[in-house]
């Protein structure tokens, strides 16, 4: 996984061309990195002319890190500080910049932007900078036959025994895959915009309206989620999406698949609304409620549909 | 995961195809299913005339298991009991079968098959038969220069940053992986037989000598583990391997990689031995050490390595 994180150059190589192409905001700065892993970000911001770097991760990843900090002789500007945001203590009392990787599946699924936000309030000087500070999350409807029969309606006939029960806690599991762009139907919709610097952090569980105009006749058999994230604070806008029509990150898009297979006219509409919610057991998995209709020529269908990311 | 196992055609059609095919073995017998998850080899038992069989699943799978089990038809014949094998009690003195799936990565990784030992020396009658009633560890030789230097040597230049700390760890670490035939560059070695009938839960720890011989001049990366199981008491042997020769399952092969590149000539061998334990702390890992030597005309080398598959 740390592995697949690193390769996935999408997000690696925005975050280095983000600060390499951007010295200006790190020259003679104080950088707070939340949630650190092995520590590229802080050697990037480092390399960059950070005056000094503090890199907080609370795994035991935190020793490599000390380790490659020192390999390569940064030990002087990065200092690595191993425990959870919430309780380590900072050597200095502000920082002028907080960076962090802290997105995760569907955004919000086992993500850090509370420890982000807990560091933006404590540490963060007044108009200080947030990378990324910007984080949208998109909605789109796929045709998905092939897919939605191997994996959901598999189980109404295995080995010759009927474990369709096992088809409803299936449908309700959110599915991360790529998505080919070809299956997309209808337009993409921006749901929800959270702007990092300001947000507080009940804002990352909101109700938002869509509505889903199809581009062609065709089955919807699935809605899928994905997000994008910017660096507004850079020379020019930087940033990168997970969507379908871009390259593929480590991220992958969040399958919802729906109950009803939705026939769709050129023109007609899914209307609906989606919930997001920290599980409030697990608050690092999501709840998810869709409610959506389509009054169509070929078929009308009105349905709520709860999902569980874990 | 459960559809990934389920959907192993070699692994699930191999257990539909001993059931059915051997009618004779369960006509009228009582049969106990260790880890029984969706139920399905409970079924199949069920299907080819048990007279009554015990599915003892732990997880909340038993809660589908009983589902399925009813929707199918068969809760006259087969009943779901939720719990550890350890802690459950049989409403039968004894069964005439006990079934089980109870094989992990490498064999070993994460496996079952205390419980089913414990299960055998609890109820199993005189003369019983354990399905599969053997299995057995390999090892063979691989060239691999490609996916080491992806996986492993990865970590000498990551983005610019020397992070070959990491190294030392990844390559303690097991990797499950589907191997090449043709990567193949010595013979198989057959390490260690466990006939599950009767042995103890400690012949699960074992060292064992081994003699790869080349059997072309090539460069070895890694050794490659993997295992076979059969069902001996059938009409006629059935089982399968999961050997890098035979039809990929989900258990894939186990590679561990070597710290040197060993430069080996047709007709040398390395020698060695390969002591195999799980781990003191979490039984369900699996320590793993590998001594060996190759004294050949373009390399000598002669290493002890450790690995933790966990």
């Amino acid at each position: 996984m740390l592995q697949e994180m690193l390769k996935d150059t999408v997000r690696t190589k925005t975050y280095q061309n983000v600060i390499y192409q951007n010295k200006f905001l790190f020259k003679n700065k104080v950088v707070l990195d939340v949630g650190a892993g092995t520590g590229i970000l802080s050697l990037f911001c480092a390399k960059a002319g950070a005056e000094h770097v503090y890199a907080v991760e609370c795994s035991h990843m935190a020793d490599m890190a000390k380790e490659i900090v020192e390999a390569n002789g940064y030990s002087n500007v990065v200092t690595v500080l191993k425990g959870k945001i919430e309780e380590i203590e900072l050597p200095v009392a502000k920082v002028d910049i907080i960076i962090s990787e802290w997105m995760g599946y569907f955004l919000l699924f086992e993500n850090m932007l509370n420890s982000v936000l807990y560091a933006r309030d404590k540490w963060l000087v007044d108009g200080g900078v947030v990378l990324p500070d910007k984080a949208s999350l998109h909605l789109t409807a796929i045709e998905d036959a092939d897919y939605k029969e191997d994996k959901i309606e598999f189980w109404n006939n295995v080995y010759g025994f009927d474990m369709s029960c096992i088809k409803k806690q299936a449908i309700m599991e959110p599915l991360v895959d790529t998505v080919d762009q070809n299956q997309i139907a209808t337009n993409c919709q921006l749901l929800k915009t959270m702007d990092i610097s300001k947000m507080a952090p009940g804002d990352a569980s909101f109700t938002v309206p869509f509505k889903l105009v199809a581009e062609r006749d065709d089955y919807i058999h699935a809605l899928v989620a994905y997000f994008d994230v910017s660096f507004t604070k850079c020379h020019k806008l930087m940033g990168f999406s997970t969507g379908p029509r871009s390259r593929a990150t480590h991220w992958k898009q969040t399958v919802l698949y729906l109950e009803d297979v939705l026939t769709i006219c050129e023109g007609e509409a899914i209307v609906g609304s989606m919930a997001v919610a920290p599980n409030k057991k697990n608050p690092r998995d999501v709840d998810i409620m869709l409610k959506y209709s389509l009054n169509g020529r070929r078929c009308n269908v009105s349905r709520v549909q709860y999902y569980k990311m874990r």
